[in-house]
């Protein structure tokens, strides 16, 4: 395997964009990532996609060639990958193995979810296709409430309070405020948090992620071909792709993400580091529970101590290890199939020193974390400035 | 890139299946193909899932981590491949790159659809989704209506007649009435076919092929490992994936499928073969006019020859090219997801020389071709005896 690197990225802004398709805002993205790479499309070799239910959320399928045509790639191998809100994390990872393996020179992962045109009841409908429909969805669990139920668990058996909890919000929050693509740059208090309207129980409104519109696009080559096209080049470190059961009660602990574990334990081997010496993370907030396992469960801290860490302010952009400096998605937005290269995309930009406002101090090595549905699918990537 | 052979090969009977869902599909042709190549589940590295609408059939998404884990594979990297009725091809495009790169050693190629509990009316909406919905099928165009319109400028251009599109039909259905897993084992007359009730004119029920749910699974590994665990490998000789425009209205000439020429050449190149030198094929007769256009794009014949060479019989099992032995998508069914790989297996099991009834007399080199709408996606492979 050869080293493989990014080469560009490219984004829209997460937000409610009524007036835009889905295919509008994955070109965006694309053009975005050809500028940023001082690339022609024509040399792109092979596409990428990651789009969780553009089926069913506007009724558009075979996205991939639909995608690839419009951004001037017809004619390449243009290949959709599905994995819940890992779709596009599990696009990256094929991309890279992609190159990794010498099948190709220079290839394109893009995410892309137009979430917005539905109503909630609806969306929370096409979300619980994630979960298992002839169990846990038919007794009625969405996933605010599979988490509920994580996050209860978690009380009980670590004592991880709501205040812990709220703190991954304040957090994510403020930090979102100072990102100008983030879909609610909003910035609250951990009272307000507390308070915020149930959605279920122990989790608020303020718990959970948003729905969102948005698309992100990274470009990638062979370290060695790296300064062709960019003076910042980006090392994907280690990387690995691992499922689970998808239903949460086939699981043996809800308080910790098994493939998660093993995805960490993967990359970390593959790019001979350790937890300890990662500087910064964009972890999969889609609840604030979750933040919390992540932290764990990717050995930043014990198992239990993932809320106490968050309270005390260790995840702060000055804290010793900050934690979605880019806002998470529960405010930077979670258009899903965006997500999982869209914080390769934070990673990349944090890496190069072009985080502006939120610009870390420590910014040479970090991680992506990306889940699908409540831990099914997970990627973790670590990059490296090369 | 290394050499990469099947080992084994599994598949459900396809058909309406009104008592069975999804998953035991897909698992039963997993536990087959273990079957057939004598390996526990534990060997298998990474699952490539082939599915174009399962969250639109029958509501469940995030369906390669579920399979997985259902099939004794939770752990390792499993990912849904979309690419609309080509599903199963690029899934099982990828799952060949990935071995022949050497980041795997044996891998699982799974497809799967499950379509028959939804309405007629339903399941043409889901399937428009694999057009433009924007253009096309906001114009009101179904798949039947766009392959008509195929059928008719073809007809313009090249003389083909309705005559040798029911050709196609009758083989079709006289192959898979041979076939105990087809779905419509029924052998039908020239004239039933060209009085069959009226699509989409100039097609009838009897040119489009079928609704169906099933399964198929094809295990790889790299060919120098091939027989520990078959005595019959079968070695992937070389293999394209493409793409193009989605909707018809943006292709230059709609008498052809760009994708499928470029995807043959390449496949072709990689193989070191040409088309003179298969002796079978599987091509992709979602209606009796695509198999004419795959016969001229694949180079078997020349342009505007597809159907006088199928009216002249020279398709038939004792034909000199002998084309959907299976029954095709046709008679033997089309649960679009699950066509792609069911293609893989169909010409293995010639290669094989398995094939019972339908057992060709030359079956050394087969090449099965695979279609994404009307042909935004292409996968040729070309499969030999080892």
């Amino acid at each position: 395997m050869r080293p493989v690197a990014v080469i560009g990225i490219g984004k829209t802004a997460f937000g409610a964009f009524a007036d835009r398709d889905l295919r509008s805002l994955a070109v965006e993205a694309n053009q975005r990532a050809f500028e940023d790479a001082h690339i022609s499309p024509n040399l792109i070799e092979a596409f990428y996609l990651g789009n969780f239910a553009g089926p069913s959320f506007v009724g558009q399928n075979h996205l991939a060639p639909y995608i690839a045509a419009a951004s001037g790639l017809a004619g390449i191998p243009a290949t959709r990958f599905e994995a819940a809100c890992a779709s596009s994390g599990a696009a990256f990872f094929h991309a890279v193995s992609g190159v990794a393996s010498g099948l190709y020179d220079i290839v394109l992962a893009t995410g892309v979810e137009k979430m917005t045109s539905q109503t909630t009841p609806k969306v929370a409908e096409i979300l619980a296709g994630a979960g298992d429909l002839s169990g846990e969805v038919k007794a009625g669990a969405t996933f605010p409430a599979l988490f509920a139920m994580i996050a209860r668990r978690h009380m009980y058996q670590y004592g991880t309070t709501r205040e812990q909890m709220a703190a991954v919000a304040v957090k994510n929050h403020s930090n979102g405020a100072k990102n100008p693509a983030a879909h609610m740059r909003k910035v609250i208090t951990l009272e307000q948090a507390l308070k915020g309207k149930p959605v279920s129980d122990p989790l608020t409104v303020y718990d959970c992620s948003l729905v969102s519109d948005g698309a992100s696009a990274v470009i990638l080559a062979p370290l060695e071909r790296a300064t062709e096209f960019t003076a910042k080049p980006v090392r994907v470190l280690g990387i690995a792709q691992t499922s689970d059961y998808v239903a949460l009660d086939e699981k043996d602990d809800i308080t910790t993400f098994r493939s998660l574990r093993e995805a960490a334990a993967k990359a970390y081997r593959m790019a001979g580091v350790q937890a300890s010496d990662i500087e910064f993370a964009e972890v999969h907030d889609c609840f604030t529970i979750a933040e919390i396992l992540a932290l764990e469960d990717l050995g930043f801290v014990a198992k239990g101590e993932g809320g106490p860490f968050t309270l005390a302010g260790h995840t702060c952009i000055k804290g010793k290890l900050p934690v979605n400096a880019s806002g998470g998605l529960k405010s930077k937005g979670h258009p899903v199939g965006a997500t999982g290269v869209g914080q390769i995309y934070d990673v990349v930009q944090q890496i190069r020193g072009e985080a502006g406002e939120r610009q870390l101090e420590r910014h040479r090595l970090g991680l992506a974390q990306n889940l699908g549905g409540s831990g099914a699918t997970s990627v973790v990537s670590i990059l490296e400035a090369a």
